[in-house]
């Protein structure tokens, strides 16, 4: 499909400095944009890349638009400019209906007959499915499940019983949503399981990674709300409970209980221990170890990054002595305050 | 159902403190706790919900007795207690026994009668299942495997060839036991792929988690003893040997030929290298990053946690100038001794 | 079957120091050895095991020959001859060819007669599968993936619409390729998605774990190059680049558009932020949070490493209090500067 440059700037508040009337027909990046695409520029990494570009038009801030060789749409949020023209530059999938000849889905389910149950999946007693529901091959949706219209369940995806999806919620491949919290009580050494009687209530607009893990509670629910978006290999544990509009990056693990705010972003590899609470607006960078509650928005960081392994040896050596460094350290101020104490009697 | 207050102590050897003939009909926590629920306390952070629980009774330590305003159940372990009674009010969850229309089951498979093999699992040829086994839908069970009686695969479990499960093992969706170790060796800058022949020996009384992965052994099997607890997204490689109750949060990992002792915890996003070897009572706490052999029972920890970023980017300055520091540490201790000897001189 | 040792030692080039004609039927290890087995010795921890094993010969270095009770093939490289060894000393296993009953098939795709489609497999529209690939039980390829020669999906694999892979791959349990990458668009506080429109492109003889999950690209394609080995729950976020021959152990992550080069090893845990390059030649160890950009090859490592949980404590305080101990010297210095000072006024 073809569209106007013109018609790209309005759509998303643009200025444009160039010929509405030129078209594009599709996105690429700066570095490989031909003519005919629209390109942009949210990074300043790769602006080393916008004189040369082959781009018929770029969108970009406003501070990088004399450095442009083409058209440029300006605006303050150029990424969500590019979402936003990208999306709208994607034909529509076609939606399919009904069910596929290799499908099971139980006597006792609602479907809505513009849902569409894809080859091999497994739609158990009493599972509500709403309007314009995909469910890919493979997926197995258990009894009693909700989800609620126009989300879609690429492939392989296991929801466990009772477990609600709200509307509009995208779910990649491999994830589970439902399955037993980990909750152990210690018997004199053996190990006697928590009943998890609890589900887990995700909202609308959520999109849950390929791969990623999320427990039902032992008791309450698990709560992951409207807009909380979570990428691959995530582990969400027990009776945690996730603010709207959340964001976490793959490989982050949330113990039980804990509580995470609203409009927070968690980086990749983040550990957060268990029965914690965070204000909303809290951002950690990746792979930082989290074991105690913050209360105060902003930004917040652990873990020693990658050095060469000469200078970490050395290092983590040092730290090792830290606590002979400091006796050190003071044995040294007694001397020297020894010192000057005298120095004061011979003036 | 409903049960009398004094049948539930019974149950557990707790002391009533309250009428015995009153009735609870579920369990809920402190702060969610109805007329009619059995609630607990096991964690002091859930204290402050105790004096305005609107719960039946409560399950506590004597110590937290006196500030409860309703039925007590008093006992030394109250963990203990609500996992028990919370499994006792909880209705047995009716048994199937059969085969799915859509499952298959190769001729040579042995099934038991009593056991379950749901919507489009799939049994290869030689696999041996016990009585009272629960196959979910879209498991896959291949050639040669034996699953003891009562064990239960969720959904979409994959269980690889000829691997082995105790008895009363859970396995929740997405977990994968038996796939190839990661064994290579270097061939000049290419790898050679060590062919992994050993297999998984997983014990009875084994919970594992969604999405979990557990490598077969290069020549020996990767062995999960009797009780082991497995949290989900946790990384057993090849040859490992985890002994018995040991449990293990989620996130973790153990590289190859690592043996575990017994009744051990470690937490969550746990990294331990290869080729080590602990004592049994071993715990790490979340996120550490285990390089050595730790011979002694005991507390092990790393990692710096969490804190605000400005603070965190001073620290990180600091640790990598420690050997600095610490080199003009020793300058100053010469200089120091130096003008306390002189002073030792002039006296 | 059964081997000659001077067969075996010619097939890796190896020195005999033994009998040629004397046979073997297994691969063990030292302590696991058998009359009949061959072992190796390629990790100095078990060369503790040589003295009395029950093996019929090793395969070791010449400097560990002298210590060997039995036949010894000595070599530089005992690991890769072990590897051989082993492959060769396998029965290769039968291949299947043609669909099972229960696999679906669509009508547009392409399947080499000599292909094998396992039960509850399911191809979609347009798939291309070329000679003597393996699609295991209950494996998805979505529409328009291409197959090439002799690549085997395990069991329970996503390939997700219009993915790649060469020849040769191995895709293990549960992997996910091709998932959309994690791209949002932040608007005023609720996230736009980001169309993910690239692809994923796997190179030749790449291995891939269980559970790992790589996501598609952006605009470009996620590349996966020739000889690449992926462990266990690895995750490749959009438009990552991986090099020729590079490993990565289990549970690592590599954040979106960062370049990893050749012959690059990468340990368990590690976590490398976005938009990062490296040189060819890199290696990270384990669990480290990689940061920035390394363009010289080399070893590069992280993190504090676990030790008694007491110790950590007071570590961690010293550590937070770095900024105040740099302080302190500092005053020290200067004291002690104006001591010696005075000194040298008094001489």
């Amino acid at each position: 499909m073809i569209f106007r440059l013109g018609d790209l700037a309005e759509l998303v508040g643009a200025r444009l400095y160039g010929d509405a009337a030129t078209e594009v027909s599709r996105v690429d990046t700066l570095q490989d944009a031909v003519a005919g695409s629209i390109s942009f520029l949210t990074n300043s990494k790769y602006q080393k890349y916008l004189k040369a570009t082959s781009a018929t038009a770029v969108i970009l801030k406003d501070s990088f638009r004399q450095e442009c060789p083409v058209n440029t749409l300006v605006c303050d949020n150029p990424h969500l400019a590019y979402a936003r023209i990208s999306a709208h530059m994607q034909p529509v999938p076609e939606s399919q209906a009904g069910r596929h000849q290799t499908a099971w889905v139980s006597d006792s389910a609602v479907v809505d007959p513009t849902a569409w149950i894809g080859p091999g999946a497994v739609i158990e007693d009493e599972v509500n499915i709403g309007p314009e529901v995909h469910v890919g091959p493979g997926c197995v949706v258990a009894t009693g499940v909700t989800i609620g219209a126009g989300s879609r369940l690429i492939a392989n995806v296991t929801l466990c019983h009772g477990i609600t999806l709200g509307e509009r919620v995208l779910v990649h491949p491999g994830a589970v949503i439902g399955s037993d919290g980990f909750g152990l009580a210690d018997d004199n050494g053996t190990w006697v399981k928590v009943p998890q009687l609890g589900s887990v209530s995700i909202g609308c607009d959520v999109e849950i990674g390929a791969n990623t893990t999320i427990d039902r509670g032992a008791l309450c629910d698990t709560i992951i709300s409207d807009g909380v978006k979570l990428d691959n290999q995530i582990q969400i544990a027990h009776n945690v409970e996730v603010g709207e509009n959340t964001a976490m990056a793959a490989c982050t693990g949330i113990a039980g209980s804990t509580r995470i705010g609203k409009n927070s972003t968690i980086g990749g590899g983040v550990v957060v221990v268990g029965h914690l609470e965070f204000a909303d607006n809290v951002h950690f960078s990746a792979d930082t170890l989290v074991t105690r509650s913050f209360k105060e928005p902003g930004y917040y960081s652990g873990n020693l990054p990658a050095m060469p392994n000469r200078e970490w040896r050395k290092t983590i050596a040092h730290t090792r002595h830290l606590d002979e460094m400091m006796q050190r350290l003071k044995e040294l101020e007694k001397q020297v305050t020894t010192l000057m104490a005298k120095k004061g009697d011979e003036a």
